[in-house]
């Protein structure tokens, strides 16, 4: 077996998720619960009876990635050699890791909280690699200052993800400049910033977030249909950059998939068809948050409000503080309430639990409501 | 930039297809021309309808995993876990390459003439590769004897493709069992076989083909929808072996796209339905192979019979045969046919060209008319 797999940690949200027994209420949930609209999946099954279903170029239909090209509408990445179509986000986000990094030298910066997939992706390709923790005590704000501080001589990617999971957050336009000016003084070679944007359209803030990628040329965006559209399971991703760092990223995804599912980017076609059906979810996001915030407060827990996305950091009580597993237990073993421990996010997560909100109303209140007696308990305890 | 990038050649393949121009005649096609069956896709649409689109299981739908087992039916491997749905084989082949060997020190032998993702996947994760070649002038049949003399004290994986694509020539039972005694024979750890069984279903013999699965736990078999059933786009493969194997392909599979697309899982479930609709097109194989070989042989060319896929090895005339690119771009470039030169396939394709007669009977009997009468030409001049 290749040695690398066995210095990679399993998911401690899956172990958790395993432990679920019917009838738990599932505050750990990662996907939309939300259904799909299935005229997208009709449409693109007319298209397989007139067409078939064959190969799509490798790096994916030329009008679906000019589609999405003008969707992000970057500077000088509106083409479609500035797209490559991925198998979800999570290919783009390898593809970007394993492309346009030297293993012999190169390190990545990972900006904490975050998804972990971030650090095992890099472990996998031999790529070195540390984090830079953003401060839990000022509710996990993005600060450029904080990351331009951590890099390092061999730092040649910096990875953030805005909106982010878990935090909620949004990388402020601002900071993002800061950012790129701090990158632009460095001397050395250029550093590339991987920007996970999968949860670009489920923002809560009057403003659709900005993103580096208007920035910093050096920026590649990872996003996908999967949150915003409620289509997990299609597969469904992109890669924008250029076309240089495109163009080694699809000789790498031509190897190990060959290109994307034909009949995902058929479904991807219809939605790109009207752009403004990206943001169809959003308003529900935004409505449910009103609900879990207050709820929330009735209940009297504090939580950093989201900007984005469809989860919130919840402070545990001091005596649950030290250990965030041991509290997502007890609360699932004692509360039959699924929550992710902030620890699966990094070690600034400790101290903090994931809440995600995308389940029903009526579960929504029994398990804040659980929650609450849970951290009342604990703190008298 | 990843410098293992540099170092793997582009597909020469896709460089001729560049060329090509309208009214020429497409012998180099790698997937069929027949169209899938639509009521695979209107039932998953309407499973879409009731259940939307999650995710599914990292290694893919436990029921679908189950039916993949049950139709490979190799000793000991009957079970779901035994079995990783994958993004096509080509992904299950990179899984299987990527999991199992130690970069450091392990070596891949590859049977030669095939496929040129081998070698290229392993040169991508930094595997240490050789190849053994078949004989052209004993029309590549396949040899354990020949294997085996090749293997080397670091070799830990040897990677085989049966029915093969180019040759067309399958790996008989009896050749199969002496390799697997061969291999039990050996001192030292085990060596995994991996099996390229894409075109499994595409035979042109009597019987099924035999497996190394059936005679060799260690083996690792790729298999997908692609060729069978005309769903190259589906992107819906699957890799079988033992279980330990497959947790370890599961682990990189997750890290790198999460899973394959559900709505590709939905489809293949209806497939498996019952399993003999994976035969439904090779009567049809069967068939289009007849008419080749009666044009073949009325037109004086000579080829290595197929016993499986849709391809035929064409042996160059004498003053050709140093040169098959020099030919293949002739052919195309003087009498309009595009076939793929035998060194697409290594060293020993040179002094061949690969023809695929998935191509309507009419084109078929163009394009070999005029392949006569390149080759008549060339003789003479």
């Amino acid at each position: 077996m290749n040695p690398v797999l066995s210095g990679i940690a399993p998911s401690l949200i899956r172990e958790l998720k395993a432990r679920k027994k019917p009838g738990d209420i599932d505050l750990g949930l990662g996907e939309p619960t939300l259904k799909p609209d299935v005229r997208y999946f009709e449409a693109a099954t007319e298209r397989v009876r007139r067409e078939g279903c064959p190969y799509s170029p490798n790096a994916g239909y030329t009008d679906l990635r000019a589609a999405v090209a003008a969707y992000h509408a970057f500077p000088d990445r509106g083409g479609a050699e500035n797209v490559l179509i991925t198998v979800g986000s999570e290919e783009a986000l390898y593809l970007a890791i394993k492309s346009v990094l030297d293993p012999a030298g190169d390190e990545a910066l990972i900006v904490e909280p975050c998804y972990l997939a971030y650090p095992k992706l890099c472990a996998l390709e031999g790529i070195r690699h540390r984090t830079v923790a953003l401060n839990g005590d000022d509710g996990f704000r993005p600060s450029a200052a904080r990351v331009l501080a951590a890099m390092g001589p061999a730092t040649r990617m910096i990875i953030l993800n805005s909106p982010n999971n878990p935090t909620g957050r949004i990388w402020p336009a601002d900071e993002l400049r800061t950012l790129a000016d701090g990158l632009a003084a460095r001397p050395g070679p250029p550093v590339w910033v991987l920007s996970d944007e999968v949860y670009r359209e489920l923002y809560l803030t009057p403003e659709r977030p900005a993103s580096i990628g208007q920035m910093w040329p050096y920026a590649l965006v990872a996003g996908s249909l999967s949150k915003s559209n409620a289509l997990t399971g299609l597969r469904l991703g992109w890669l924008v950059g250029d076309p240089e760092a495109i163009a080694a990223a699809t000789k790498v995804h031509q190897l190990v998939n060959t290109a994307a599912s034909t009949f995902s980017q058929m479904v991807a076609r219809e939605v790109f068809a009207d752009p403004t059906n990206l943001g169809a979810h959003r308003a529900h996001y935004a409505e449910r948050l009103e609900l879990v915030a207050g709820l929330m407060k009735r209940n009297g827990i504090g939580l950093v409000r989201p900007e984005g996305a469809f989860y919130c950091m919840v402070r545990l009580p001091l005596a649950l503080e030290h250990d965030s597993l041991a509290a997502a237990e007890a609360l699932l073993e004692a509360h039959h309430v699924v929550a992710t421990p902030g620890r699966a996010f990094g070690d600034s997560g400790e101290g903090w639990v994931r809440l995600s909100w995308v389940a029903e109303p009526d579960d929504l209140r029994i398990a804040i409501e659980r929650i609450a007696a849970f951290f009342a308990t604990a703190d008298r305890g």
